[in-house]
């Protein structure tokens, strides 16, 4: 099937599921999950020969790679959606109005969800579990050296609902994976409502700059963690260490470091043995280099860059306003901390650092569906329309105005 | 200045608009207020430049026209703003996460926000006063046609918020009123958080196209009216010519009336004379014509038209799930209305037509911020993302999350 017919096919779905009820929901994310589990050999199978013809190193692969372990991970985190409210329908507000009109705001599906990913196919699952609960048609588009793994993972799920006497075409999988069917994706203006690129920046630079349709950027993380004079020493080195390298390669991990001028007088040497302690490779400014000439020195570019491995680069700065500027101007909106123990420090970054999460003496690694208490995500926005941060359940919604009357007409 | 100088302005005076606080706010709108009204007699004039300047007709110019009186209504609503709550602040959600983390979710202006709009001099006022109580910033591109009362409009409200103490640069309006600079505006990605293009289909059309950042398409609307079998004809018809003839050049008008046949059998012969007792064009399908065979036929594109005019398509319809499919497919998502006496019709009908309003037994023209009590608009919007329906100032916001702890690491 072409791109189109695939969207259309979705589209043509959509309605149903929307309409589903969360019992039928709930009954399709728990066959799906089985499924994968009763499966697991067979997508196993699929996945090596996506891994026997990758050549893009062993980073790629492992995030490439599925084992009887991970499956069950994804199969649990379809069932955890099952516990998690559906939020269609739900009556955001209920006024009458002056000439008696009943006006309720009901929240809906977006419609038609499309997600472009890369060589992840836990995102298959995820996102079709996440399409489920929120009563959306959900039309997938992964990357070329993953393609018989989302295969397998769609055939699966797909399988699983039939057999439960569902219709599962408001799932589609597009097939061609070239440059074009991923451009001719983001033009189908009437029929998606709203695309999400996950993965790389430039994929997601893709996106912005060709979608005709919708998008909500996601996940470029240059985060940043301050630590202003007043901070306490023995929570900003753990904070540290836990933001920059408990996970390098996701986007809510630190790449820069900003310090007060006296707070590195007094503490520099400290922090860049902890970042040395767990091989951390350090760029950093004049300033600091003054203090520690071993340093090798930043660029302005260095300041820019989601490194997304043991890199960070460190700064010091003059106080709180010039930590907020250089956060606005350098970063990308989505996670950053201040270490303090400045009540008004605090605060003052807390209103004016223009993230999508802000942190007061807390690792930035939390800025996370799971960890918000949302139960899963289908990414991080970055962007201020529509949704900011993780994207759950509600994110995935829209709403509609019903009014109700007995015959009014406009004066 | 060039359209990005104009931006960029606006960004770099977003932060002061933004933490303003409401009383600052107030007192803005009240300046900006008494200065239209002040100077009224220079606004007229520069006004009647541009309408000597103008060959596009009396319907056109009537859109450009300032007169004291409209000028009055102008200040007046900016007035109607300082009763409405400002949003920026507020606590949207609040709780503990299991590791002690408080998690807040305020909500915040969007930032930059841009709007392209057509010769109407008193969006110009109102996209400011809308603007200054949701404390973003504002980029504002007129047409050519309008481009003297523009420039009156913003530089009698910046010269007021001046004379108040107030930096009024906030306000940019872009004085390149070419297609390449509209280009060039809808391509400030970084700058601009969201663009707003309010008008004709075409200039919509041409902001999806051509927009990189993040847009919210308005107001093109092809909306419908279904007189079910059970519709009392005491309501149904006085609601149509309220939602055709009260005012046929705006988005909320009824271009479609969907009748179901037996209805049709037993009332067309009244709704026509009715419609054309107000002079309305009526072009029907080939079962209207079978009954009242002088009717003209109405073509495909017909249903697909918004004729902003004293015209009105006509079909016969095979009952509401007929209506449904049709208002789905031919509509444009804005408004819909069923007339009906039978309450699961209305409840369907409520349900499954996919529009942004939508109407049991009352006037599609209800669709807007004042009728809603929300105050004031910006536009409605048709797309599902971040905001359907009138947009008000809680729709001109996004929030962040700000999360305190103290010294919580990931584990």
């Amino acid at each position: 099937m072409t791109v189109r017919e695939r969207c259309e096919a979705a589209k043509a779905h959509a309605h149903a599921i929307a309409f589903t009820g969360e019992d039928g929901m709930n009954g399709m994310l728990i066959a799906a999950a089985g499924a994968l589990r009763e499966h697991a050999d067979h997508i196993i199978a699929e996945n090596k020969k996506d891994i026997e013809r990758c050549t893009r190193g062993p980073q790629f692969t492992d995030r490439l790679m599925l084992d009887e372990k991970r499956i069950d991970g994804i199969a649990e985190g379809l069932e955890k959606l099952v516990e998690l409210k559906c939020p269609v329908g739900e009556i955001m507000e209920e006024r009458t109005l002056y000439n008696g009109l009943r006006l309720t705001r009901v929240r809906v599906p977006l419609g038609v969800i499309g997600i472009i990913y890369e060589a992840r196919p836990n995102v298959t699952a995820d996102a079709i579990g996440l399409a489920i609960k929120s009563g959306n048609a959900i039309v997938l588009r992964g990357s070329k050296d993953a393609v018989r793994s989302n295969a397998a993972v769609t055939e699966v799920i797909k399988n699983a609902l039939r057999d439960r006497g569902f219709d599962p075409e408001f799932i589609q999988l597009i097939e061609d994976t070239t440059r074009e069917g991923a451009t001719e994706f983001m033009r189908m203006n009437g029929i998606v409502d709203v695309l999400i690129p996950r993965g790389s920046a430039s994929l997601i630079q893709n996106a912005v700059q060709n979608a005709t349709v919708p998008i909500i950027e996601t996940g470029t993380g240059n985060c940043h963690l301050y630590f202003e004079t007043s901070a306490d020493i023995g929570k900003a080195i753990p904070i540290l260490i836990n933001a920059k390298t408990q996970r390098t390669s996701v986007c809510n991990a630190c790449e820069s470091l900003l310090i007060d001028e006296d707070f590195a007088l007094k503490h520099l040497k400290e922090i860049v043995s902890a970042l040395r302690e767990k091989n951390v490779e350090i760029v950093a400014c004049e300033k600091c280099r003054k203090i520690l000439p071993e340093l090798a020195a930043a660029t302005e570019e260095d300041y820019y860059t989601e490194f997304l491995s043991l890199k960070i680069s460190v700064k010091i700065v003059g106080g709180v306003e010039d930590a907020i500027a250089h956060i606005n101007r350098f970063g990308t909106h989505h996670s950053d901390g201040i270490i303090t123990e400045n009540e008004a420090a605090a605060e003052k970054f807390l209103d004016e650092v223009d993230s999508a999460a802000v942190y007061v003496n807390a690792s930035t690694r939390f800025t996370d569906g799971f960890e918000f208490g949302m139960g899963a995500e289908m990414g991080i926005s970055t962007q201020k329309l529509h949704a900011r941060g993780p994207m759950g359940l509600k994110e995935l919604t829209s709403y509609k105005y019903c009014i109700r009357g007995d015959g009014q007409i406009r004066g």
